[in-house]
């Protein structure tokens, strides 16, 4: 029996699940698990979350780990360096002080970030941004989040909460956002706005496969539903992607005149249908960029797609104990 | 005699004019001038500034100064390192090698940045950022530019462009823009769009003290007028800045929550018209800012006014030869 090799874990806490994963020294996911939220109620959620913690510790301790440190990307505005959970507008939480609650429970070093900041850092870690220096990403979830990379770091703002480009106003009489304002970026081409849209689609389009697939329910449509009609040419269904790209270019436009990044990477649930969303709003940046400004910024679907929030957290807590110097 | 003191030369060339000072070691302006840019052209522009300089190299030479590098902030997206004009909204300039151009003028080291860029660093050194590490500067004139300054230092991009908040999209069907495109924060909130907004109030209060003031020229209504106008309590003139104030309001909640920053600064022409601006667009962030992310972010006037371009160009200059290490 050798010696016990260091570990970390990271966890990403989303609106609807809740995935967990345990990474050894050379930055490899040893172990992980996925839960779905049975509920959003705070103390269900945080019980939940602490269990799963938990047993993935144990895990790693029964396979010879040694876990010492915890990172978790959190749906929500974070307060640093306290880590605490302002507000969530997809969890209904409030004033949550997880990096306290989590050190209580595990006894180990506890590292609190915003989710789409954890997934940025992992797809610097070890996916499409490794090398690249100045990125914007973008999380296409149940809401949209964001991360800046800038000069290698990512950026947390004065007080934590940067970055919530899902909140940047694209249009100012828009439809209301999750966070109870109108015109985000979040309200306009979201998952959950692409389901609105793709509802009202198959209610104007009856004959659209988008309706047949789901007229006993248009308020259940789910993305997965409309991206198989649009890959099938459902006029209904394309027309509800080309909605979603037009406001994301639009979003992304404003991004790439501020930023001026090498790479915008679009990462979530949405980006699985890249290929739908991704000419549209490649055109639209083309049409509303400034060419000066445009040029050589790409606009890329992440590679570590769900993954990336996890694979984050546990870096961030890697990096919190100077795991890798 | 004494010895020669070493000192630096700034310039701020702006769409209408262009200022130069020289600034000694400890950072103070010790002679400055300013000419109006009796052409767009880009040779004669380019002729007048070189003209400029070479008075104001040759006065601190005769004041028994030794000046030793040139800093310039030019209106326009500027190539980095190299120091090319690429092009510029509202100068009719298009890949202009400027620091070669100043290097071989000049024989000095020329350091080029965009001119809200070093209005930015002017107000960082010597202004109302002094220490702040965190924020965000808008210099509100003919045009919007944008200045970006994150952990201590201006923020370029990749390439150079960055901080383009002039050209972020605040209503995807508003105005078109001196860059060609539609609804950018620059078409809805500039010293041109006031003048755009005032014409049209004037017409549609024939009764107005604005009308009145320019009836004769709708089209030569100046940001002047229209702050004059407002201060004698004139209903058509408030209006146009509440619509000014509304459109700044709405891209500043957008850039709080993607920056967080400590301070977002207003500085240029219109500026001046402060008190005017301020209140209502403070009351624009208060409902539409996520509390959570607006907490802690002040809004205030830049306190270098018109002088922060000229003054951070020539500490760009002053940094760019480590006059102060």
């Amino acid at each position: 029996m050798g010696e016990r090799k260091d570990c970390v874990v990271g966890v990403d806490l989303g609106g609807t699940k809740i995935s967990c994963g345990v990474m050894d020294s050379s930055g490899k996911i040893v172990l992980s698990k996925t839960i779905q939220s049975s509920s959003q109620e705070q103390r269900l959620m945080l019980q939940a979350l602490v269990g799963l913690i938990d047993e993935m510790l144990k895990s790693s301790r029964d396979a010879f780990f040694n876990p010492r440190a915890v990172g978790i990307g959190a749906a929500g505005f974070i307060l640093q360096p306290e880590g605490v959970v302002l507000e969530s507008p997809n969890i209904r939480w409030k004033n949550v002080e997880l990096k306290k609650i989590l050190g209580d429970a595990t006894g180990l070093p506890v590292f609190v970030d915003n989710d789409a900041n954890a997934a940025a850092l992992g797809e610097k870690f070890a996916g499409i941004c490794k090398g690249v220096d100045n990125f914007v990403y973008l999380t296409l979830g149940t809401g949209i989040g964001g991360g800046i990379c800038i000069g290698g770091k990512i950026y947390r703002g004065h007080k934590g909460t940067a970055a919530e480009i899902g909140h940047m106003v694209v249009d100012p009489e828009g439809p209301t956002c999750g966070c109870g304002r109108k015109g985000c970026l979040e309200a306009l081409a979201s998952g959950t706005a692409l389901e609105r849209e793709a509802a009202r689609a198959a209610r104007k389009y009856p004959d659209s496969i988008l309706n047949h697939m789901c007229s006993n329910d248009l308020e259940g449509i789910t993305g997965e539903n409309v991206a198989e009609a649009a890959e099938a040419g459902d006029k209904a269904a394309l027309e509800v992607f080309s909605y979603v790209s037009h406001y994301l270019g639009i979003g992304i436009v404003s991004l790439i005149h501020i930023f001026d990044p090498e790479l915008v990477v679009l990462g979530g649930g949405i980006a699985r249908s890249g290929g739908l969303i991704l000419d549209g709003l490649r055109k639209v940046v083309e049409e509303r960029g400034i060419p000066s400004c445009i040029e050589g910024t790409q606009i890329v679907l992440s590679s570590l797609g769900t993954s990336a929030g996890m694979i984050g957290a546990a870096v961030l807590a890697g990096e919190g104990i100077a795991l890798w110097e």
